[in-house]
């Protein structure tokens, strides 16, 4: 009787040991997944750009049929690398206008992050409230231009350069914040410099997500140009075709290139040199990371405008001002 | 011997049965502590949904379209009133990168048919394949403007009114295309005039959508002024905020209002007249349509900006043309 006792309890210990242990591993488990949201974020950001994506491939997929009528078979989605865009963007009247504008740009474009950088002592309220109801992942930053590198009302807008400390910015926070992880391939990505007025087509952005280091394409209306490009040969740049000092190590402009965010964390110095002469700010940045060489021509080896460098122009306030004189201004609480 | 390690077991079994309850009970806490990351979530919540919503519309147009070959004709929210929006645009050297960017923001649109109306003697390649690119529904036309009332190199913009025939072609397609039918509900729709340098928020096409016969909103950066815009007491529009001559009939800019598809129809002699001074072709239009007590106010009873009459600057060619002189331009195969 004690006997049959002894192994019934036995079994029961044993039966019960092993269930309450899978609870104890479970609890354990759960011990070490720390309760933040980036993981939980990630999963939606996985949704995100897998909705974006599919749309994408819709939209695609309608043009090709209307084109063909016929159907086509789609191939799977590889995992898409991340394009980090880094704007930077500074308080004037069309700022919101145009950042309203880039946005349903971006929203068309799967897997992108937007890193704002203001050009700012602090955020402002009209940015903060733009990003957070653009529907894109974003990341929000500021840093003011030194005052003796800021342009001064009415100096032409080439004489210094715009943007540096922004797009510096930028840079500090991919490599603090997107730095490589034991095991991860948390280095698979691509940085563009989209500046705020600019003009980008959706195709330049499946462009550049390829790049390996470097990848180049024209840009359409600048530098007094109907374009500036990279002239291709065998697959390779040779030259470029610019109207002005072709002799310069880079003659592009920003919006021109974009590069593997794995050049740009495994060399932590590039940054952009504010003091670089006129015309020389894309070089400053692009000479220690590439040989013209090794640049990935891409929009059909460069044969395709897919970016233009449009600028908007500075509207006049002249009766603004006058119905101010008289107390009868715009009110200052309407956003414009 | 047999009853001390019944004993034994005992022991041990209970202790490491309480032992493996406490395990039970945290890995039961952890499971109902979910992460918080509410607030966080409900952006990406939005954009979730609202992609969702966007992937089922084209899946719909998608089926639809297919079922009847005929993607111009189908109606994919029937519940949804169509929005004809009329684009006038000319030749320049930055038409592409507008139409492009105006074309990213109409893509985000539901049920939006745009009406592109070239001012030129034919229909023109480039705009021809752009638009059989872009996924939009649309439909293309063409209208030369009347050599005399042209505006001539060197110019002020202000001199003649752009766009006029234009719009008016687009107002006679309308009036021959969608023609009251039959039982059908083809007069559902609202007419917008949207220029092709302007910048649009995507709520301003939710708030005109439901337009029974002329709705307003303000528009920012336009005529000297942060924004002008009707000024709404009572629910009602009794006078309108704006820099010059607020006596005009209707003092607005063109892309401050819409008009219901039905008062189109209605009304088959309202057009645009060139010949109306400076400032009075919006009232051309409006005069015979509407008067300001029926103007319905929309976003926020006009207190938000949600249209920007944007303008972009016409780009410097001089090295193009320095380049050109030795026979080294740009290659005018080259589409910009």
């Amino acid at each position: 009787m004690a006997m049959r006792m002894k192994l019934k309890l036995k079994t029961v210990f044993v039966l019960y040991f092993m269930v309450s242990l899978l609870g104890l591993v479970y609890a354990l488990m759960q011990l070490g997944q720390r309760c933040d949201c980036t993981e939980h974020d990630m999963a939606k950001d996985r949704t995100i750009s897998r909705l974006r994506g599919e749309l994408h491939r819709l939209q695609e997929q309608m043009r090709k049929s209307e084109a063909t009528k016929q159907p086509q078979k789609q191939p799977a989605m590889p995992s898409l690398s991340t394009i980090f865009v880094i704007t930077p963007t500074y308080a004037r009247l069309v700022q919101k206008a145009e950042l309203t504008r880039l946005l349903q740009t971006f929203l068309h474009v799967p897997q992108l992050h937007w890193i704002v950088v203001e050009d700012s002592p602090h955020k402002t309220q009209l940015i903060t409230d733009l990003l957070f109801k653009s529907g894109l992942t974003y990341t929000h930053l500021h840093m003011p231009t030194a005052k003796d590198r800021k342009l001064q009302e009415g100096d032409p807008s080439w004489l210094k350069p715009r943007g540096v400390e922004q797009r510096n910015e930028g840079l500090r926070w991919l490599r603090e914040n997107r730095r490589a992880q034991p095991g991860g391939d948390s280095q698979q990505g691509v940085v563009y410099f989209a500046d705020d007025d600019n003009t980008y087509s959706l195709q330049i952005f499946e462009e550049m997500r390829s790049t390996q280091r470097v990848s180049v394409w024209p840009v359409g209306l600048v530098g007094g140009m109907k374009y500036e490009r990279p002239v291709v040969e065998g697959g390779k740049v040779v030259r470029f075709h610019t109207g002005w000092r072709p002799s310069r190590p880079f003659p592009m402009d920003m919006a021109g290139f974009a590069v593997s965010l794995k050049l740009v964390l495994d060399n932590p110095e590039a940054c952009f040199d504010g003091e670089a002469p006129i015309g020389f700010l894309e070089s400053s940045f692009l000479q220690g990371l590439v040989t013209m060489d090794e640049l990935e021509p891409k929009a059909d080896n460069c044969s395709k405008v897919l970016v233009w460098h449009t600028r908007t122009e500075k509207p006049k306030m002249k009766r603004e001002e006058a119905l101010q004189a008289q107390g009868l201004g715009s009110d200052p609480a309407v956003e414009v």
